[in-house]
Protein backbone atom coordinates (compact mmCIF):
# COMPACT_ATOMS: atom_id res chain seq x y z
CA UNK A 1 0.00 0.00 0.00
CA UNK A 2 0.94 3.34 -0.53
CA UNK A 3 2.27 6.05 2.00
CA UNK A 4 -0.64 7.78 3.35
CA UNK A 5 0.24 11.64 4.23
CA UNK A 6 -0.78 11.16 7.96
CA UNK A 7 2.59 8.28 7.92
CA UNK A 8 4.84 10.80 8.34
CA UNK A 9 4.36 13.00 11.14
CA UNK A 10 4.64 9.31 13.02
CA UNK A 11 7.58 8.29 11.11
CA UNK A 12 9.45 11.25 12.58
CA UNK A 13 7.40 10.13 15.82
CA UNK A 14 9.03 6.49 15.44
CA UNK A 15 12.61 7.85 14.46
CA UNK A 16 12.50 9.86 17.80
CA UNK A 17 11.71 7.09 19.81
CA UNK A 18 13.23 4.39 18.02
CA UNK A 19 16.53 7.02 18.39
CA UNK A 20 15.77 7.39 21.82
CA UNK A 21 15.42 3.47 22.34
CA UNK A 22 18.79 3.06 21.20
CA UNK A 23 20.89 5.78 22.86
CA UNK A 24 21.19 8.12 25.34
CA UNK A 25 23.00 10.72 23.13
CA UNK A 26 20.62 13.94 22.34
CA UNK A 27 22.73 14.81 19.41
CA UNK A 28 22.37 11.89 18.16
CA UNK A 29 18.86 12.02 18.72
CA UNK A 30 17.80 15.14 16.57
CA UNK A 31 20.91 14.01 13.49
CA UNK A 32 18.48 11.01 13.09
CA UNK A 33 15.40 12.66 13.51
CA UNK A 34 16.80 15.72 10.84
CA UNK A 35 17.84 12.88 8.32
CA UNK A 36 14.22 11.21 8.52
CA UNK A 37 12.65 14.46 7.96
CA UNK A 38 15.14 15.31 4.99
CA UNK A 39 14.48 11.86 3.92
CA UNK A 40 10.44 11.66 4.63
CA UNK A 41 10.37 15.62 2.72
CA UNK A 42 11.39 13.57 -0.88
CA UNK A 43 9.83 10.38 0.11
CA UNK A 44 8.03 9.08 -2.80
CA UNK A 45 4.18 8.20 -1.26
CA UNK A 46 3.30 5.53 -4.07
CA UNK A 47 6.33 3.14 -1.68
CA UNK A 48 4.88 1.48 1.23
CA UNK A 49 5.65 2.56 4.63
CA UNK A 50 8.03 0.21 5.97
CA UNK A 51 10.33 1.45 2.85
CA UNK A 52 11.31 4.59 5.13
CA UNK A 53 10.74 2.15 8.40
CA UNK A 54 13.85 0.59 6.46
CA UNK A 55 16.29 3.20 5.86
CA UNK A 56 15.62 5.00 9.56
CA UNK A 57 16.76 2.07 11.09
CA UNK A 58 19.80 1.21 8.79
CA UNK A 59 20.78 4.81 9.86
CA UNK A 60 19.63 4.02 13.45
CA UNK A 61 22.41 1.41 13.39
CA UNK A 62 25.30 3.19 11.26
CA UNK A 63 24.82 5.73 13.83
CA UNK A 64 25.09 4.22 16.84
CA UNK A 65 26.84 1.36 15.53
CA UNK A 66 25.61 -1.60 17.07
CA UNK A 67 23.78 -4.48 14.64
CA UNK A 68 21.15 -4.89 16.44
CA UNK A 69 20.01 -2.19 18.96
CA UNK A 70 16.64 -3.95 20.10
CA UNK A 71 18.57 -7.21 20.89
CA UNK A 72 17.67 -7.31 24.65
CA UNK A 73 14.29 -6.58 24.18
CA UNK A 74 13.44 -9.38 22.10
CA UNK A 75 15.04 -11.59 23.95
CA UNK A 76 13.23 -10.09 26.70
CA UNK A 77 9.53 -9.90 24.95
CA UNK A 78 10.79 -14.02 23.94
CA UNK A 79 11.61 -14.42 27.44
CA UNK A 80 8.17 -13.58 28.54
CA UNK A 81 6.38 -14.95 26.10
CA UNK A 82 7.61 -18.31 26.78
CA UNK A 83 6.57 -17.97 30.30
CA UNK A 84 2.88 -17.55 28.91
CA UNK A 85 3.09 -20.39 26.81
CA UNK A 86 2.06 -23.05 28.69
CA UNK A 87 -1.31 -21.30 29.82
CA UNK A 88 -2.06 -20.17 26.25
CA UNK A 89 -1.22 -23.73 25.34
CA UNK A 90 -4.16 -24.95 27.85
CA UNK A 91 -6.36 -22.35 26.42
CA UNK A 92 -5.91 -23.79 23.16
CA UNK A 93 -6.00 -27.50 24.56
CA UNK A 94 -9.16 -26.65 26.22
CA UNK A 95 -11.25 -24.64 23.99
CA UNK A 96 -14.08 -25.83 22.05
CA UNK A 97 -12.43 -24.67 18.68
CA UNK A 98 -8.56 -24.92 19.22
CA UNK A 99 -7.89 -23.50 15.48
CA UNK A 100 -9.99 -20.15 16.84
CA UNK A 101 -8.50 -20.06 19.73
CA UNK A 102 -4.39 -20.10 18.52
CA UNK A 103 -5.60 -17.94 15.73
CA UNK A 104 -6.82 -15.23 18.02
CA UNK A 105 -4.10 -15.79 20.34
CA UNK A 106 -1.04 -15.71 17.51
CA UNK A 107 -3.11 -11.91 16.78
CA UNK A 108 -3.11 -10.33 19.76
CA UNK A 109 0.65 -11.63 20.35
CA UNK A 110 1.11 -8.57 17.52
CA UNK A 111 0.70 -5.97 20.32
CA UNK A 112 4.04 -6.63 20.98
CA UNK A 113 5.17 -4.01 18.67
CA UNK A 114 7.76 -1.40 19.39
CA UNK A 115 7.19 0.61 16.80
CA UNK A 116 3.97 1.87 17.69
CA UNK A 117 3.32 5.05 19.67
CA UNK A 118 2.52 3.68 22.79
CA UNK A 119 5.70 2.52 25.04
CA UNK A 120 5.00 -1.20 25.15
CA UNK A 121 5.67 -2.91 28.73
CA UNK A 122 5.38 -6.02 29.63
CA UNK A 123 1.77 -5.90 32.01
CA UNK A 124 0.46 -4.64 28.72
CA UNK A 125 1.40 -7.37 26.93
CA UNK A 126 0.19 -10.27 29.36
CA UNK A 127 -3.49 -8.44 29.55
CA UNK A 128 -3.42 -8.43 26.16
CA UNK A 129 -3.29 -12.46 25.93
CA UNK A 130 -5.13 -12.48 28.71
CA UNK A 131 -7.97 -10.84 27.59
CA UNK A 132 -7.69 -11.65 24.38
CA UNK A 133 -11.40 -13.23 23.44
CA UNK A 134 -12.51 -9.07 24.90
CA UNK A 135 -10.69 -7.83 22.14
CA UNK A 136 -12.81 -6.86 18.75
CA UNK A 137 -11.96 -9.72 16.24
CA UNK A 138 -12.98 -9.33 12.17
CA UNK A 139 -12.35 -12.83 10.54
CA UNK A 140 -13.98 -15.50 9.14
CA UNK A 141 -12.13 -18.30 11.02
CA UNK A 142 -13.84 -21.29 8.78
CA UNK A 143 -12.80 -19.58 5.38
CA UNK A 144 -8.73 -19.70 6.98
CA UNK A 145 -9.64 -22.74 8.04
CA UNK A 146 -10.46 -24.10 4.11
CA UNK A 147 -7.60 -21.65 2.55
CA UNK A 148 -5.39 -23.91 5.38
CA UNK A 149 -6.71 -27.14 4.41
CA UNK A 150 -6.65 -26.36 0.84
CA UNK A 151 -2.94 -25.31 0.59
CA UNK A 152 0.41 -27.60 -0.05
CA UNK A 153 2.40 -25.39 0.67
CA UNK A 154 2.07 -22.32 3.33
CA UNK A 155 4.52 -19.58 3.96
CA UNK A 156 3.83 -17.94 7.87
CA UNK A 157 5.66 -14.58 7.71
CA UNK A 158 6.75 -13.50 10.83
CA UNK A 159 6.79 -10.22 12.20
CA UNK A 160 8.02 -9.48 15.95
CA UNK A 161 10.14 -11.11 18.51
CA UNK A 162 7.76 -12.31 21.50
CA UNK A 163 4.55 -12.46 19.14
CA UNK A 164 6.50 -15.08 17.25
CA UNK A 165 6.31 -17.40 20.32
CA UNK A 166 2.63 -17.23 20.10
CA UNK A 167 3.04 -17.89 16.34
CA UNK A 168 3.94 -21.21 17.50
CA UNK A 169 0.44 -21.89 18.86
CA UNK A 170 -1.18 -21.08 15.79
CA UNK A 171 1.97 -23.22 13.72
CA UNK A 172 1.27 -26.13 16.16
CA UNK A 173 -2.78 -26.09 15.09
CA UNK A 174 -1.24 -26.28 11.13
CA UNK A 175 -0.58 -29.09 9.26
CA UNK A 176 3.57 -28.68 9.86
CA UNK A 177 4.75 -30.60 7.04
CA UNK A 178 3.38 -28.16 4.70
CA UNK A 179 4.65 -24.61 6.72
CA UNK A 180 7.41 -22.94 6.31
CA UNK A 181 8.15 -20.09 8.69
CA UNK A 182 9.63 -16.91 7.75
CA UNK A 183 11.91 -14.19 8.89
CA UNK A 184 13.49 -10.89 8.61
CA UNK A 185 16.46 -10.93 6.95
CA UNK A 186 18.59 -9.01 9.22
CA UNK A 187 17.90 -7.26 12.72
CA UNK A 188 15.27 -4.05 11.94
CA UNK A 189 13.38 -2.50 14.90
CA UNK A 190 12.32 -5.74 17.14
CA UNK A 191 11.20 -7.81 14.18
CA UNK A 192 11.86 -11.57 14.44
CA UNK A 193 15.00 -13.02 12.81
CA UNK A 194 16.12 -16.55 12.83
CA UNK A 195 17.32 -16.16 17.20
CA UNK A 196 13.77 -15.52 17.77
CA UNK A 197 12.31 -18.22 15.33
CA UNK A 198 14.58 -20.74 17.44
CA UNK A 199 14.16 -19.10 20.93
CA UNK A 200 10.36 -20.20 20.00
CA UNK A 201 11.56 -23.36 19.15
CA UNK A 202 9.82 -22.96 15.42
CA UNK A 203 12.81 -25.04 13.77
CA UNK A 204 11.92 -28.19 16.05
CA UNK A 205 8.63 -28.25 14.02
CA UNK A 206 8.72 -26.52 10.92
CA UNK A 207 11.45 -25.21 8.56
CA UNK A 208 12.53 -21.38 8.93
CA UNK A 209 13.92 -19.69 6.56
CA UNK A 210 14.32 -15.78 6.20
CA UNK A 211 13.98 -13.24 3.19
CA UNK A 212 16.84 -11.59 2.88
CA UNK A 213 15.57 -8.41 3.65
CA UNK A 214 16.09 -6.00 6.94
CA UNK A 215 12.38 -3.80 6.17
CA UNK A 216 10.11 -4.19 9.01
CA UNK A 217 7.63 -6.03 6.51
CA UNK A 218 8.07 -7.93 3.34
CA UNK A 219 9.18 -5.92 0.44
CA UNK A 220 9.42 -8.16 -1.96
CA UNK A 221 11.86 -6.61 -4.05
CA UNK A 222 14.31 -6.02 -1.76
CA UNK A 223 14.21 -9.83 -0.67
CA UNK A 224 16.66 -12.66 -1.57
CA UNK A 225 15.82 -14.39 -4.89
CA UNK A 226 15.39 -17.69 -3.16
CA UNK A 227 12.49 -16.25 -0.78
CA UNK A 228 11.14 -14.52 -3.87
CA UNK A 229 10.67 -17.59 -5.68
CA UNK A 230 9.47 -19.56 -2.60
CA UNK A 231 6.62 -16.26 -2.08
CA UNK A 232 5.62 -17.28 -6.00
CA UNK A 233 5.44 -20.76 -5.67
CA UNK A 234 3.56 -20.63 -2.23
CA UNK A 235 -0.41 -21.52 -2.74
CA UNK A 236 -1.28 -19.98 0.98
CA UNK A 237 0.73 -17.06 2.82
CA UNK A 238 0.54 -16.19 6.11
CA UNK A 239 1.36 -13.06 6.84
CA UNK A 240 1.79 -11.32 10.45
CA UNK A 241 1.59 -7.85 11.26
CA UNK A 242 0.69 -4.21 9.74
CA UNK A 243 4.34 -4.31 8.20
CA UNK A 244 3.61 -7.05 6.09
CA UNK A 245 -0.07 -6.08 5.19
CA UNK A 246 1.32 -2.40 4.34
CA UNK A 247 4.05 -4.50 2.20
CA UNK A 248 1.83 -7.08 0.55
CA UNK A 249 -1.82 -6.05 0.59
CA UNK A 250 -1.47 -4.96 -3.36
CA UNK A 251 0.01 -8.45 -4.04
CA UNK A 252 -2.20 -10.60 -5.77
CA UNK A 253 -1.21 -13.56 -4.19
CA UNK A 254 -3.73 -15.84 -1.68
CA UNK A 255 -2.20 -14.69 1.52
CA UNK A 256 -3.91 -14.23 5.24
CA UNK A 257 -3.10 -10.86 6.87
CA UNK A 258 -3.30 -11.45 10.75
CA UNK A 259 -2.59 -8.60 12.62
CA UNK A 260 -4.09 -5.78 15.10
CA UNK A 261 -5.00 -2.58 13.42
CA UNK A 262 -2.57 0.34 15.68
CA UNK A 263 -3.17 3.44 13.75
CA UNK A 264 -5.63 4.82 11.89
CA UNK A 265 -4.50 4.58 7.99
CA UNK A 266 -4.74 0.74 8.87
CA UNK A 267 -7.67 0.49 10.27
CA UNK A 268 -9.42 3.26 7.40
CA UNK A 269 -7.43 1.20 4.79
CA UNK A 270 -9.35 -2.16 6.27
CA UNK A 271 -12.75 -0.53 7.50
CA UNK A 272 -12.93 -1.43 10.97
CA UNK A 273 -12.24 0.56 14.24
CA UNK A 274 -8.38 0.95 15.66
CA UNK A 275 -7.31 -1.88 17.74
CA UNK A 276 -9.83 -4.61 15.82
CA UNK A 277 -7.74 -7.70 15.36
CA UNK A 278 -8.16 -8.60 11.79
CA UNK A 279 -7.63 -12.17 9.99
CA UNK A 280 -8.30 -10.67 6.27
CA UNK A 281 -7.97 -12.51 3.06
CA UNK A 282 -5.77 -10.48 0.92
CA UNK A 283 -7.89 -7.55 -0.95
CA UNK A 284 -6.10 -7.96 -3.80
CA UNK A 285 -6.53 -12.34 -3.94
CA UNK A 286 -9.64 -13.70 -6.24
CA UNK A 287 -10.34 -16.73 -4.97
CA UNK A 288 -10.66 -19.40 -7.67
CA UNK A 289 -13.89 -20.74 -8.82
CA UNK A 290 -15.06 -23.40 -6.88
CA UNK A 291 -13.37 -21.96 -3.90
CA UNK A 292 -10.82 -23.52 -1.99
CA UNK A 293 -9.97 -27.37 -2.21
CA UNK A 294 -7.00 -29.31 -1.31
CA UNK A 295 -4.94 -29.97 -4.21
CA UNK A 296 -4.46 -33.32 -3.16
CA UNK A 297 -8.26 -33.88 -3.15
CA UNK B 1 11.34 28.17 25.43
CA UNK B 2 13.18 25.92 23.29
CA UNK B 3 11.72 23.96 20.70
CA UNK B 4 11.61 20.10 21.82
CA UNK B 5 12.65 17.16 19.66
CA UNK B 6 9.20 15.71 20.12
CA UNK B 7 7.54 19.26 18.91
CA UNK B 8 9.10 18.16 15.43
CA UNK B 9 6.69 15.27 14.30
CA UNK B 10 3.71 17.23 16.61
CA UNK B 11 4.63 20.14 13.53
CA UNK B 12 4.49 18.01 11.00
CA UNK B 13 0.93 16.72 12.30
CA UNK B 14 -0.51 20.57 12.92
CA UNK B 15 0.76 21.47 9.35
CA UNK B 16 -1.38 18.41 7.75
CA UNK B 17 -4.18 18.91 10.16
CA UNK B 18 -3.71 23.01 8.75
CA UNK B 19 -3.74 21.89 5.43
CA UNK B 20 -6.72 19.95 5.35
CA UNK B 21 -8.32 22.25 7.38
CA UNK B 22 -8.25 25.53 4.61
CA UNK B 23 -8.67 23.66 2.19
CA UNK B 24 -9.74 19.99 -0.14
CA UNK B 25 -6.86 20.06 -2.30
CA UNK B 26 -4.73 16.89 -1.90
CA UNK B 27 -1.48 18.22 -3.74
CA UNK B 28 -1.58 21.67 -1.47
CA UNK B 29 -1.85 18.80 1.62
CA UNK B 30 1.55 17.10 0.28
CA UNK B 31 3.23 20.18 -0.77
CA UNK B 32 2.74 21.96 2.62
CA UNK B 33 3.38 18.66 4.32
CA UNK B 34 7.03 18.80 2.53
CA UNK B 35 7.71 22.38 2.86
CA UNK B 36 7.14 22.26 6.55
CA UNK B 37 9.57 18.76 6.94
CA UNK B 38 12.17 20.72 5.05
CA UNK B 39 11.88 23.80 7.70
CA UNK B 40 12.12 21.36 10.50
CA UNK B 41 14.87 19.57 8.99
CA UNK B 42 16.85 22.95 9.17
CA UNK B 43 15.05 24.91 12.08
CA UNK B 44 16.92 26.39 14.95
CA UNK B 45 15.73 24.28 17.90
CA UNK B 46 16.72 27.41 19.94
CA UNK B 47 13.63 29.17 18.74
CA UNK B 48 10.29 28.68 20.29
CA UNK B 49 7.80 26.63 18.94
CA UNK B 50 5.47 29.09 17.67
CA UNK B 51 8.26 30.37 14.56
CA UNK B 52 8.05 27.55 12.97
CA UNK B 53 3.72 27.45 13.81
CA UNK B 54 4.60 31.43 11.99
CA UNK B 55 5.97 30.05 8.87
CA UNK B 56 3.43 27.24 8.60
CA UNK B 57 0.31 29.52 8.12
CA UNK B 58 2.10 32.00 6.40
CA UNK B 59 2.99 29.33 3.99
CA UNK B 60 -0.79 28.00 4.05
CA UNK B 61 -2.34 31.46 3.54
CA UNK B 62 0.13 31.93 0.30
CA UNK B 63 -0.46 28.48 -1.51
CA UNK B 64 -4.71 28.86 -0.65
CA UNK B 65 -4.93 32.57 -1.12
CA UNK B 66 -6.51 33.09 1.51
CA UNK B 67 -5.88 35.71 3.88
CA UNK B 68 -7.32 34.63 6.80
CA UNK B 69 -8.30 30.74 6.52
CA UNK B 70 -9.69 30.17 9.85
CA UNK B 71 -12.20 33.34 9.43
CA UNK B 72 -15.14 31.28 9.75
CA UNK B 73 -14.39 28.97 12.26
CA UNK B 74 -13.55 31.89 14.69
CA UNK B 75 -16.85 33.36 14.45
CA UNK B 76 -18.55 30.14 14.74
CA UNK B 77 -16.61 29.74 18.71
CA UNK B 78 -17.03 33.46 19.00
CA UNK B 79 -20.85 32.99 18.82
CA UNK B 80 -20.82 29.67 20.58
CA UNK B 81 -18.52 31.58 23.49
CA UNK B 82 -21.34 34.75 23.45
CA UNK B 83 -23.95 32.11 23.92
CA UNK B 84 -22.61 30.84 26.75
CA UNK B 85 -21.79 33.86 28.15
CA UNK B 86 -24.85 34.91 30.52
CA UNK B 87 -24.45 31.52 31.87
CA UNK B 88 -20.55 31.66 32.82
CA UNK B 89 -20.84 35.55 33.97
CA UNK B 90 -23.89 34.29 36.23
CA UNK B 91 -21.89 31.44 37.78
CA UNK B 92 -19.58 34.36 38.48
CA UNK B 93 -21.76 36.37 40.40
CA UNK B 94 -22.92 33.51 42.61
CA UNK B 95 -19.29 32.55 43.43
CA UNK B 96 -17.48 33.11 46.96
CA UNK B 97 -14.48 34.21 44.90
CA UNK B 98 -16.03 36.11 41.77
CA UNK B 99 -11.88 36.33 40.84
CA UNK B 100 -11.16 32.57 41.43
CA UNK B 101 -13.95 31.88 39.27
CA UNK B 102 -13.69 34.02 36.66
CA UNK B 103 -9.74 33.23 36.71
CA UNK B 104 -10.87 29.14 36.32
CA UNK B 105 -13.17 30.06 33.60
CA UNK B 106 -10.51 32.40 31.46
CA UNK B 107 -8.23 29.55 31.54
CA UNK B 108 -11.01 26.57 30.77
CA UNK B 109 -11.68 29.04 27.78
CA UNK B 110 -7.91 28.09 26.44
CA UNK B 111 -9.48 24.63 25.35
CA UNK B 112 -11.12 26.57 22.03
CA UNK B 113 -7.66 25.60 20.45
CA UNK B 114 -7.02 24.35 16.53
CA UNK B 115 -3.55 23.52 17.08
CA UNK B 116 -3.72 20.99 19.15
CA UNK B 117 -4.13 17.69 17.95
CA UNK B 118 -7.91 16.75 18.43
CA UNK B 119 -10.44 18.18 16.64
CA UNK B 120 -12.22 20.68 18.91
CA UNK B 121 -16.22 20.50 18.42
CA UNK B 122 -18.60 23.04 20.04
CA UNK B 123 -19.90 20.45 22.53
CA UNK B 124 -16.09 19.49 24.03
CA UNK B 125 -16.00 23.29 24.41
CA UNK B 126 -19.16 23.69 26.34
CA UNK B 127 -18.46 20.23 28.64
CA UNK B 128 -14.83 22.09 29.27
CA UNK B 129 -17.15 25.06 30.67
CA UNK B 130 -19.44 23.55 32.37
CA UNK B 131 -17.25 21.05 33.92
CA UNK B 132 -14.02 23.80 34.57
CA UNK B 133 -14.06 23.41 38.68
CA UNK B 134 -13.55 19.74 37.92
CA UNK B 135 -10.22 20.20 36.42
CA UNK B 136 -6.87 19.87 38.06
CA UNK B 137 -5.84 23.38 38.30
CA UNK B 138 -2.72 25.00 39.24
CA UNK B 139 -1.86 28.55 40.77
CA UNK B 140 -2.12 30.75 43.65
CA UNK B 141 -5.11 32.63 42.96
CA UNK B 142 -4.38 35.30 46.32
CA UNK B 143 -0.55 35.80 44.65
CA UNK B 144 -2.68 36.31 41.59
CA UNK B 145 -5.01 38.85 43.21
CA UNK B 146 -2.09 40.96 44.91
CA UNK B 147 0.29 40.67 41.84
CA UNK B 148 -3.18 42.95 40.02
CA UNK B 149 -4.24 45.21 42.74
CA UNK B 150 0.23 46.26 42.82
CA UNK B 151 -0.10 46.61 38.96
CA UNK B 152 -0.75 50.09 37.17
CA UNK B 153 -0.80 48.94 33.49
CA UNK B 154 -1.77 45.34 33.10
CA UNK B 155 -1.37 43.86 29.61
CA UNK B 156 -3.44 41.19 28.63
CA UNK B 157 -2.04 39.02 26.12
CA UNK B 158 -5.38 37.44 24.52
CA UNK B 159 -5.03 33.68 22.40
CA UNK B 160 -7.70 32.32 20.42
CA UNK B 161 -10.95 33.43 19.66
CA UNK B 162 -13.37 31.82 21.24
CA UNK B 163 -11.86 32.15 24.39
CA UNK B 164 -11.70 36.03 24.12
CA UNK B 165 -14.88 36.02 24.92
CA UNK B 166 -14.16 33.91 28.27
CA UNK B 167 -10.89 36.77 28.41
CA UNK B 168 -13.94 39.43 28.67
CA UNK B 169 -15.33 37.50 32.21
CA UNK B 170 -11.77 37.76 33.50
CA UNK B 171 -10.96 41.37 32.52
CA UNK B 172 -14.49 42.85 34.11
CA UNK B 173 -12.52 41.36 37.22
CA UNK B 174 -9.85 43.48 37.21
CA UNK B 175 -9.19 47.18 37.35
CA UNK B 176 -10.68 47.96 33.71
CA UNK B 177 -8.63 51.62 33.37
CA UNK B 178 -5.50 49.98 34.49
CA UNK B 179 -5.77 47.20 31.75
CA UNK B 180 -4.73 47.11 27.85
CA UNK B 181 -5.72 43.40 25.70
CA UNK B 182 -3.91 42.83 23.10
CA UNK B 183 -4.68 40.85 19.95
CA UNK B 184 -2.25 39.23 17.07
CA UNK B 185 -1.26 41.34 14.87
CA UNK B 186 -3.01 39.83 11.64
CA UNK B 187 -4.75 36.06 11.51
CA UNK B 188 -2.60 33.01 12.30
CA UNK B 189 -4.68 29.65 13.02
CA UNK B 190 -7.42 30.61 15.28
CA UNK B 191 -5.79 32.89 17.55
CA UNK B 192 -7.66 36.43 18.39
CA UNK B 193 -7.36 39.43 16.17
CA UNK B 194 -8.74 43.11 16.68
CA UNK B 195 -12.37 41.39 15.14
CA UNK B 196 -12.51 38.97 17.70
CA UNK B 197 -11.82 40.92 20.66
CA UNK B 198 -14.74 43.55 19.53
CA UNK B 199 -16.66 40.45 18.86
CA UNK B 200 -16.44 39.45 22.51
CA UNK B 201 -17.02 43.65 23.61
CA UNK B 202 -13.84 44.26 25.16
CA UNK B 203 -13.03 47.68 23.50
CA UNK B 204 -15.76 48.75 25.19
CA UNK B 205 -14.19 47.74 28.68
CA UNK B 206 -10.62 48.78 27.93
CA UNK B 207 -8.03 49.64 25.40
CA UNK B 208 -7.31 47.13 22.69
CA UNK B 209 -4.23 46.83 20.65
CA UNK B 210 -2.24 44.66 18.71
CA UNK B 211 1.18 43.43 18.48
CA UNK B 212 2.00 43.91 14.68
CA UNK B 213 2.62 40.20 14.60
CA UNK B 214 1.42 37.30 12.65
CA UNK B 215 2.98 34.52 15.11
CA UNK B 216 1.06 32.11 17.39
CA UNK B 217 2.54 33.60 20.43
CA UNK B 218 4.18 36.97 21.38
CA UNK B 219 7.43 36.39 19.36
CA UNK B 220 8.74 40.01 20.77
CA UNK B 221 11.30 40.28 18.14
CA UNK B 222 8.69 40.75 15.58
CA UNK B 223 6.44 42.63 17.22
CA UNK B 224 5.92 46.06 16.67
CA UNK B 225 7.82 48.84 18.03
CA UNK B 226 4.72 50.36 20.02
CA UNK B 227 3.56 46.95 21.04
CA UNK B 228 7.68 46.21 22.45
CA UNK B 229 7.51 49.62 24.25
CA UNK B 230 4.06 48.87 26.12
CA UNK B 231 5.67 45.31 26.39
CA UNK B 232 8.41 46.88 28.21
CA UNK B 233 6.45 49.49 30.52
CA UNK B 234 3.91 47.07 31.73
CA UNK B 235 4.25 46.18 35.51
CA UNK B 236 2.26 42.85 34.69
CA UNK B 237 1.66 40.81 31.81
CA UNK B 238 -1.43 38.07 31.69
CA UNK B 239 -0.40 35.95 28.97
CA UNK B 240 -2.89 33.50 27.80
CA UNK B 241 -2.47 30.12 26.05
CA UNK B 242 0.50 27.46 25.36
CA UNK B 243 1.95 29.55 22.32
CA UNK B 244 2.35 33.13 24.87
CA UNK B 245 3.77 30.67 27.31
CA UNK B 246 6.26 29.10 24.73
CA UNK B 247 6.96 32.76 23.37
CA UNK B 248 7.20 34.72 26.61
CA UNK B 249 8.68 31.86 29.47
CA UNK B 250 12.35 33.27 29.32
CA UNK B 251 12.01 36.88 29.45
CA UNK B 252 11.86 38.44 32.95
CA UNK B 253 8.74 40.51 33.10
CA UNK B 254 6.45 39.75 35.57
CA UNK B 255 4.12 37.55 33.64
CA UNK B 256 1.38 35.64 34.81
CA UNK B 257 0.44 32.55 32.50
CA UNK B 258 -2.87 31.36 32.19
CA UNK B 259 -3.20 28.14 30.18
CA UNK B 260 -4.24 24.41 29.92
CA UNK B 261 -0.66 22.50 29.59
CA UNK B 262 -2.36 20.68 26.33
CA UNK B 263 0.91 18.48 25.48
CA UNK B 264 3.53 16.77 27.10
CA UNK B 265 5.93 18.72 26.37
CA UNK B 266 4.83 22.50 27.99
CA UNK B 267 3.12 19.82 31.12
CA UNK B 268 7.17 18.44 31.77
CA UNK B 269 8.58 22.15 31.48
CA UNK B 270 5.73 23.10 34.38
CA UNK B 271 6.15 20.01 36.00
CA UNK B 272 2.58 18.87 36.03
CA UNK B 273 0.16 16.48 34.14
CA UNK B 274 -0.79 17.36 30.81
CA UNK B 275 -4.81 18.87 31.01
CA UNK B 276 -3.90 20.75 34.13
CA UNK B 277 -5.18 24.30 34.11
CA UNK B 278 -2.06 26.57 34.73
CA UNK B 279 -1.91 30.29 36.24
CA UNK B 280 2.09 30.09 36.64
CA UNK B 281 4.24 33.02 37.50
CA UNK B 282 6.93 32.96 34.72
CA UNK B 283 9.69 31.22 36.20
CA UNK B 284 12.06 34.25 34.70
CA UNK B 285 10.65 37.36 37.12
CA UNK B 286 11.77 37.78 40.29
CA UNK B 287 9.49 39.43 42.82
CA UNK B 288 11.10 42.48 44.32
CA UNK B 289 11.91 42.39 47.43
CA UNK B 290 9.03 42.85 50.22
CA UNK B 291 6.62 41.35 47.41
CA UNK B 292 4.02 42.71 45.37
CA UNK B 293 2.73 46.07 46.45
CA UNK B 294 0.61 48.87 44.93
CA UNK B 295 2.78 51.59 43.31
CA UNK B 296 0.21 54.31 44.35
CA UNK B 297 0.25 53.12 48.36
Amino acid sequence: MQTALECIPCFARQALDAARFVSDDAALHERVLRDVLLMAAEMDLSQSPPVIGQKIHRELRRLTGASDPYARVKRRFNRLALEMLPTCRRRIQDADDPLTMALRLAIAGNVIDLGVGVALDEETARQAMERVLDEPFHGVVDDFRAAVEAADDILYLADNAGEIVFDRLLIEQLPAERVTAVVRGGPVLNDATRDDAEAAGLHELVDVIDNGSDAPGTLLSDCSEPFQRRFAEADLILAKGQGNFETLSDEPANVYFLFKAKCPVIAARVGLPVGTHVALRSPAYHVPAGGDHHAGI
